[in-house]
């Protein structure tokens, strides 16, 4: 096979075979074809598109790539969840145990952070001693103890994607549906749950900036998750504004656990609720409503807290933080940001406030950064609300940074009040 | 700049600045943007095109990347004619002399070939003798002796050409119109000629196979030769059969002797009395009924032998071959193909008759393949004619090759009777 040919039918609108897809994945990742043919097919991806055979050919191509988690220890359905990602996103961290708590099986591997915030890792490594490296083993050993365990992507997953994904970064191939959804689903099936729940965000700062394209990408993972065997469902939610009101490593733990303890309601409970429902009817646990209603229970009975709890400390991390959110890295320095003018809040723009948080320590400018996770924002009003001037909007924290000077100012701008 | 950003401009369909495309092609050329976001570049140019003044950006940064040649020493209007190729094109070995006979100045610059058979360079250096790589003063000397010089392309001429086009080869970005005629124009730009006659072929073996794409690529370059300064004229013509009886290094001197001695009339000495009548039209000799009775004297005179002669013979070449072709390479092997049944020759691919002389040696298949002179193609028949089964079809000539098998099959294939 010949790698300008299969350029060409690309360009040319001609589909590509199973076969010739496969020799693309695996020749490229044996560094067998130059990034510079590659990124040439991945703009004519970008510009084509490419059809529901052609993604599902990628997408099993690029997990076929690496290790494939064989998940046959588990003692029960096993259901994974994915968010396309957006500022303040923390359901992972609720809808595991409460899923959990409902009898089904949540083995899940997230990644780092690279933006404004940390991921989910991250935001677990904020808890003093929780380990997100552990073996195979150790993991299933703590899903099959607690039905939840939350450990660090394994390199060894779908390395297709790794270097893909790279390229896209460094080449302006990034915003292609089919592209994103076999990024997506080749690390979702290569970790191989029986069902998997996608929560496709749409808005400022997600991949997907309307709900129509939002739709369209929850369509095909969808498609490409049932051709490939699995039970597949997606929800498309709005991140137009921060989800919650903590943004940051330990803030979002703190509020995390604030949900799970029934301290918290709002729309990141009401969305957690409705992700944990979306689960558990994948696994087949009833109809939604009732399923709704096991999830409503799992929080107010305090069994999604405990196994919280639990899996904490089987990850050999300070479980005590479940109770006293204060045990979390505290910063050492604060701000207030009051409103400039009286009006009412139209806008909260995410992309904004998230890199409000970067800032100030919360995230990662390039990978080798470290981050502040003690870093990030409180906000204090929600989106429509009444506000006069001079009434506090939100509060920054860091322990990294002093001058909050900058912070504020793209704080204030990213807030619409009219 | 980030190149990045450029990338998705042209991926949304947004115009770059002068200033974004200068960036690009001065960085590339310096090695400061790697091939791989350069070829997401080109296939986002080849899926969305450019505009006029993109490519005309474009153009002129590709020209400015090298030399640009000083034609003042040159003691008239100098003009400068482009083929974009095809099997059997030989054209300016013949408008050279006759529209130096009427009394303009034909500078020219070729290149070698890859493909088919070698290019005007390679013809040239079938003359026994004649030097293609001089000086540039001894260049301007032979033009203002004569009218006409052709010489190799010098190296110092468009380098950003140079390494955009072996990066387009080899990442499925060749065909794209923009791409195309920044390609031509900044290298005729370069030479800086002050009319330019460009002549676009349509057809197969071309690499505009409609006449429409041809006659978009001719009206933006001749726009885009305009808009840089100069008198620019295009026509359009059909490559669809090889133009020309003869095609091969040698073999095509021999014919363009012919068509200057007035030995040979046909479609090829129409085409170069039109090509011919054009120029001088474009250089201010007069209207083209004027023009074409300068350009059909210049030959039946005898000017433009005398003129092709002393061209040769200034650049150090056996000049007795312009009387007696019997001088240049003569072929070891021959090889006669006849007619496999009867009818009417209803079409000569000119591709395939193309690749038939390169497998018996006319071309190259790589860069640094020798090529045989001697070897090639005379065609009996034309495209219309009506043949008996065992008639002489064309004779296939090697110096290289002994066994004509492949080759009689190849042209055999490419030639439709019906």
């Amino acid at each position: 096979m010949n790698c300008c040919d299969l350029i060409n039918k690309t360009k040319r609108k001609q589909a590509l075979t199973e076969n010739e897809i496969k020799w693309l994945v695996n020749e490229y990742t044996y560094d067998n074809i130059p990034d510079y043919q590659i990124s040439a097919w991945l703009m004519a991806v970008c510009l084509n598109s490419l059809t529901d055979e052609e993604t599902l050919a990628l997408t099993l191509a690029m997990r076929d790539s690496g290790d494939i988690l064989d998940l046959s220890g588990v003692n029960g359905i096993t259901v994974d969840k994915h968010s396309t990602g957006g500022v303040g996103d923390k359901t992972s961290l609720i809808i595991g145990p409460v899923a959990a708590a409902c009898g089904v099986y949540v083995p899940k591997m997230s990644g780092r952070g690279l933006g404004h915030t940390g991921g989910t890792i991250d935001k677990l490594e904020s808890i003093n001693g929780y380990r997100t490296e552990i073996s195979f083993n150790e993991f299933i050993d703590i899903v099959n103890k607690t039905g939840f365990s939350i450990v660090s992507q394994s390199g060894k997953l779908c390395p297709a994607d790794k270097k893909l994904y790279a390229l896209r970064n460094a080449s302006g191939t990034v915003d292609s549906i089919p592209l994103i959804c076999a990024s997506i689903m080749s690390k979702k099936l290569a970790v191989s749950a029986d069902c998997i729940l996608l929560d496709v965000k749409y808005g400022s700062g997600a991949f997907m900036k309307t709900i129509e394209n939002a739709q369209k990408l929850a369509d095909i993972m969808t498609r490409i998750g049932n051709m490939a065997g699995k039970k597949c469902a997606a929800m498309v939610t709005d991140i137009n504004i921060p989800l919650g009101r903590n943004i940051g490593n330990a803030l979002e733990v703190i509020e995390a656990v604030d949900v799970l303890n029934g301290k918290s309601k709002g729309k990141l409970y009401d969305l957690c609720i409705d992700l944990s429902a979306k689960m558990l009817e994948l696994a087949g646990k009833g109809d939604i409503d009732i399923c709704r209603k096991m999830a409503v229970d799992a929080i107010s009975c305090g069994k999604a807290a405990e196994i919280f709890e639990k899996t904490i400390a089987l990850h050999g991390g300070n479980a005590k933080i479940v109770s006293d959110t204060s045990l979390l890295p505290q910063p050492k320095y604060s701000h207030k940001v009051y409103a400039n003018k009286t009006g009412t809040i139209q806008e909260m723009n995410s992309e904004e406030i998230g890199m409000t948080s970067l800032i100030i320590g919360a995230g990662r400018k390039s990978k080798t950064d470290s981050i502040d996770m003690s870093a990030g924002i409180i906000i204090d009003k929600e989106c429509g609300e009444y506000v006069k001037e001079g009434d506090l909007l939100l509060t920054l924290y860091s322990s990294s940074v002093t001058d909050f000077s900058d912070a504020e100012n793209r704080a204030l701008n990213s807030i619409k009040i009219i």
